[in-house]
């Protein structure tokens, strides 16, 4: 997993402070029935074996697998091996030649503390501390972050916690602690800012919280030791960095050498460090300056202090090797040909790529995806079952560095995805045993919350407290915040994993759901750490696998929902009714108070105009998905269902832009793409309110002249895609 | 019609020497025969009447009738009532509000002569005179070019003839002669050089072959009279100038100003006026400077010189003014709902909107298709027939402002049209009644051939010369030039009528097809003048008729293959030859020609190194669709049959570059979109050949860097659209 799942859901939970962002259904009609479907998939359901799930696990986190490595293909051929024997249709590689990062395996990165003559009084290992007998690729020790700049800097550290670097930087190292920020983020903010090198650590205030020693943290609980670090990209965008909306194949032109991306800044042109929270109290112990104001106190034993530098004149150097390299990577692909509609397909996925072991990112995923396959292609031999529309298991590769494996396929196939592909199940992980973390996109919502209510909550803690179902835990955990809906809190699409490039690029529904335990923050302590083996999934996280055998099961029920439903599982209701209750609102209580400043006024009146256009249309929509009838579409005639599904999904691309949102070409929906300004952001429309706060932070006239059209322009072209959206449920070109 | 279809075959013609441009059928299977549909449209093609187009051309001209104006809109209520009569379903007004331009009614623009005092010597009237007693309507009589800037130049002459103008026009008043290039490029090369002025006129060595007295010319003959001109646009684009991209839906944002449009120079920025051949030979009688090369001198009794200026220091003064207006317009549409698969459409349409009287253009084709929908309802009536899938009866507006009805129903019904429609079957004029001019995508090449093969030829003087079928005649007139085709010429998709946003913005596969009469050229000498009424028709070009019937059977044919054909009628084989034996070849060539430049080889060898590739998947694929078996497949069940339709409209998907080519958001079509060098180009894949020319002309070292990496980049755009065309035909996601 590319970036916290655990930080988005916060991130967005502080933004929609209020409440504003829940899922409902006191507006829309419930799900279609059919139980024809739910006897299928119960019974697939029960097929699904803990112990398989185990013994996967345990072969693909043999070894440390970074993607574009001997050891990944490995595992890749593994997952392709056994895929064929489970009997899918054509298995086989889908690869490309993409630009990836690694360290030197013989040079750790370091840092290094200097007294004032230039002798090294002190040098990190650049290596964290193997703590299971499982431990043994030397390489998953490495300290590194993917598509850091190469080079050794020398200077003063100042502390910045988790804010954004300003002038205090220019020059210097500045060390920040991981927070709700994505680390690319992080990187980019120190780069901008002028420094020379970054250091990235993780605070035991967050990881761990009952203390430093042995006996509280791993291997006695799931807390990060002294020694551990997240690993990382730190590269914001999807897919190879060479080649935005193209496909990296091999031989074909690439767009930008590493020449440009490092002169547009596309990657760090700096060189940045992930250390342990060890080394972080090596360097807070030295630093100058004052003590940090409350917020900024960590969990270690010493003053925290802003710096800039240390006393008596003690400078720190860091050592970074760093070596960008075209990598042939290969998502493994496999296939469940559909009995009636063999041209449309549910892609079910997850990564199989890790920075080391994977043990829970990705391969708790990835394991549980096999046996579901597994599971699958058991049925449809013993009953000669076939789902009526066909399914693509994908397992990604690269999805670490950025999305670089679905990001590409995403790309060379998008015509074929976008007129066929019904909806993405995207997982990555199993983080924990208790509840789940939901990001759906509006219309498929009512598809996970259905998946969850129908399987058993695998914790007995949650079911004697009276939660049986998946359902039940998450709704208690993830309450409702508004008076709308009981259900339990979903975000929109956001970035953070492969499903990303599918709804932003593409505009098809997707599904993306996880688990987590409940202390943990910003993620599970060992998040991307040398120890995500499977000791300690099989020792602490979920023992005997019946989370990940009730995630196979959520997978099974999300798939044949999207596969033998006759009227495709759509609930238009749901998207229009968080348009207009939701999204309207929130971009309409931002231009009201923004325009109470006089001077501002101008600047927002003509998108404040195409706001006001845009909020009839939407409210029209409404009351026209509103008088739907699915439970009546749904015993229409075959031909009829035809047609209504592929409006169903053609009023999906309506919400593509094809020449991207503000010019980037490959974040093109009109309602969910990530924030420019904050890649975390889970605002709907999230570029009119970028252009929101840009207007009301800018000072120059010139520019706020034409921020003020490119608002009118893109709420103009929201504008279009509901009109689009209308014409797609209507008799064609509708007067 | 906006610009000449006669220009644009003779300008491809000349560029294709060699003959490199024909369609051909020598590797490609046969048309898959349908003989129930070929039974229907043989009854259908019997009901149309000729005295019902001729009397629904009378009502149509009765007045001038340009865009935007009352009597257009009386044009198309008219339209909309008989479609309702004659029982088509859902006829509406679509409408748009766009910038439009008009002369100011009341006050001609014109030209004065004045002597060195300033006293005017002559004044043009900057009206043409009517001609016969159908000639009633004042406002036909105004000579104007739409988008003219406004305003009175006052200076010196010189006269380009048809070249570019360079150095010698700057500060200047402009004559140029009509020629091959469409009269927006000399406008724009008038401006781009400097020039204060730009007057256009026709030269008798063109339109009027047989004299310029009265006897030679209307109305006695079809030739152009001393004191007619040919209006038209100057913008050069598609849709409302201020909306690229984005429907000009009422109160809806409008990205660009009339002001912007000026200082992009997306609109001319001086005063451009046409002024008849009388005029023209008052500006040559006094002008200035050496006597033209022989090639530059025209038809009027006079020598052509040069300039700059005239004699006696006599100076010319031009007045224009102009108007630049929303206003709104309606596309009329009406439907005949398919019983099948309501959601595949055929369109079938024709402009109604007309410069003056427009009983040529656009009008003997709006009768034309009007009495083909009706005669489709009479034989539904009649028989209980109803086409398989539906078809769209659509009548433009302002297509002469430039193409601007069409081009935003594209826009805003962009998504719809993506996915439903399969074709475009589009026509402008009947502009004499020899033989035919036809425009097609290579795909649908044969719907066309297949149609006029089963058309009898209505010119008895053609059959006599056993050219029996419209197919023979137009393959005597524009036979096959090259040893690979037995078949008429057909040109590639060029711009010049409605059906360039739909195969260039929306990837759909179009027919268009005029008539014309062999001596004439550039266009048929009335084009656009104000005697194109009814008197023209019917005295001189189709009295009775007969070819206005023969094109309507056209239309019956074109439109059932699309409709009733259970397989669409596309062939792959086709498109894949003219690619491989074609396109490719020609720049090929190119290539080995400018690559023999050494200095010029550093940069063309990445496009080269792409263009290799290239051609390697082009070849694989040829011989992938040269082993399909159309027949067979034909005889699929129905599901089967629609997952191979659905393929093929996917497969012609794939070649629209969604940010469009060369940075033009509207010019989307990889093998088939205008050349930003010369409208009128006829070059498939026109961007490699426009960046292998750049490159060529370039000095600047900086620059041809940027345009060496441009060369490769849009080759390897065209080579993944060939890799997604393999795709679509494949089962999904094919290793």
């Amino acid at each position: 997993m590319k970036i916290h799942w655990l930080v988005l859901a916060l991130v967005a939970n502080a933004i929609m402070a209020g409440g504003a962002k829940f899922r409902h259904e006191k507006f829309h009609s419930p799900p279609v029935k059919s139980p024809e479907k739910d006897a299928h998939a119960e019974k697939i359901r029960k097929l699904i074996k803990p112990s398989n799930i185990r013994d996967n696990l345990r072969e693909l986190t043999k070894t440390g697998h970074v993607a574009g490595t001997e050891k990944n293909l490995r595992v890749a051929k593994w997952i392709r091996q056994k895929t064929i024997e489970y009997g899918l249709e054509n298995v086989h590689f889908n690869e490309y030649d993409v630009l990836l990062s690694y360290p030197d395996w013989k040079r750790p990165n370091h840092i290094e503390i200097l007294d004032s003559n230039g002798t090294v009084i002190h040098k990190s290992t650049g290596r964290s501390k193997p703590l299971t007998k499982e431990e043994t690729d030397e390489e998953t020790e490495l300290q590194w972050l993917a598509y850091s700049a190469e080079g050794a800097v020398q200077g003063d550290v100042v502390y910045i916690n988790k804010a954004t670097p300003e002038d205090i930087a220019h020059g210097k190292i500045v060390i920040a602690r991981y927070s709700h920020s994505f680390r690319g983020n992080i990187a980019k903010a120190a780069v901008q800012a002028g420094a020379i090198g970054c250091l990235i650590y993780s605070d035991p205030q967050q990881v761990a919280i009952l203390g430093t020693g042995p006996e509280a943290t791993y291997g006695k609980t799931d807390k990060m030791p002294p020694d551990a670090v997240q690993r990382g990209t730190i590269y914001i965008g999807v897919g190879d960095p060479r080649t935005p909306a193209f496909p990296s194949i091999k031989g074909l032109y690439k767009e930008k050498t590493e020449e440009d991306l490092l002169n547009e800044k596309a990657i760090p042109t700096i060189p940045v460090l992930p250390i342990p929270y060890s080394e972080a109290k090596i360097i807070f112990e030295r630093m100058n300056g004052k003590p940090v104001i409350p917020g900024f106190q960590g969990g270690l034993n010493v003053t925290y202090k802003y710096g800039p530098g240390f006393t008596n004149n003690q400078k720190l150097k860091l050592s970074v090797c760093s070596k960008k390299e075209e990598r042939k990577i290969q998502n493994v692909l496999g296939f469940i040909r559909g009995k009636e509609e063999p041209d449309r397909y549910v892609l079910a996925t997850n990564h199989y790529d890790a920075w080391t072991y994977g043990a829970v990112d990705p391969n708790s995923g990835t394991a549980t995806l096999m046996e579901v396959s597994r599971a699958m292609m058991e049925y449809m031999n013993k009953t000669g079952y076939r789902p009526a529309k066909s399914i693509l298991f994908g397992h990604w590769d690269a999805e670490e560095f950025g999305l670089v494996g679905s990001g590409e396929f995403a790309e060379e196939y998008r015509e074929q995805l976008m007129s066929r592909a019904i909806g993405v199940v995207n997982m990555d992980l199993i983080g924990g045993n208790q509840t789940l973390l939901g990001i759906t996109n509006p219309t498929v919502a009512n598809v996970l919350r259905s998946a969850a209510r129908k399987v058993e909550h695998p914790n007995p803690s949650e079911v004697q407290e009276g939660r049986k179902t998946m359902y039940d835990s998450w709704k208690f955990y993830s309450p409702s915040k508004n008076n709308r809906s009981n259900e339990p809190w979903q975000m929109i699409p956001a970035g953070g994993s492969d499903h990303l490039p599918f709804y932003n690029y593409l505009g098809i529904p997707i599904i993306f759901f996880v688990t987590r335990s409940l202390d943990t923050f910003p993620s599970y302590p060992l998040y991307h750490t040398m120890h995500e083996t499977p000791h300690l999934m099989e020792n602490i996280l979920d023992a005997d696998f019946k989370m990940h055998k009730a995630i196979g099961e959520m997978f099974v029920e999300s798939i044949l929902a999207f596969t033998d439903s006759k009227l495709l599982p759509y609930d238009l209701k749901e998207l229009l009714d968080d348009v207009t209750l939701e999204f309207l609102p929130a971009i309409r209580a931002r231009f009201e108070t923004a325009m109470k400043d006089k001077k501002l006024m101008k600047y927002l009146e003509p998108g404040y105009e195409q706001f006001g256009l845009l909020e009839k249309t939407c409210q029209l929509l409404n009351e026209q998905v509103h008088m739907r009838n699915e439970s009546l579409l749904s015993q229409s005639s075959a031909a009829r269902l035809k047609v209504e599904n592929d409006r169903l999904m053609e009023l999906e691309k309506c919400f593509i832009k094809p020449d991207g949102i503000l010019g980037n070409r490959q974040s093109r929906h009109l309602l969910f793409s990530p924030s420019q300004e904050n890649w975390y952001s889970g605002n709907a429309m999230s570029q009119v309110h970028d252009l929101l706060t840009r207007i009301e932070k800018s000072k120059n006239d010139k520019k706020m002249d034409k921020l003020s059209k490119a608002l009118a322009g893109e709420i103009g072209h929201i504008h279009v895609a509901f009109i689009c959206a209308k014409h797609s449920l209507s008799p064609f070109f509708a007067s």
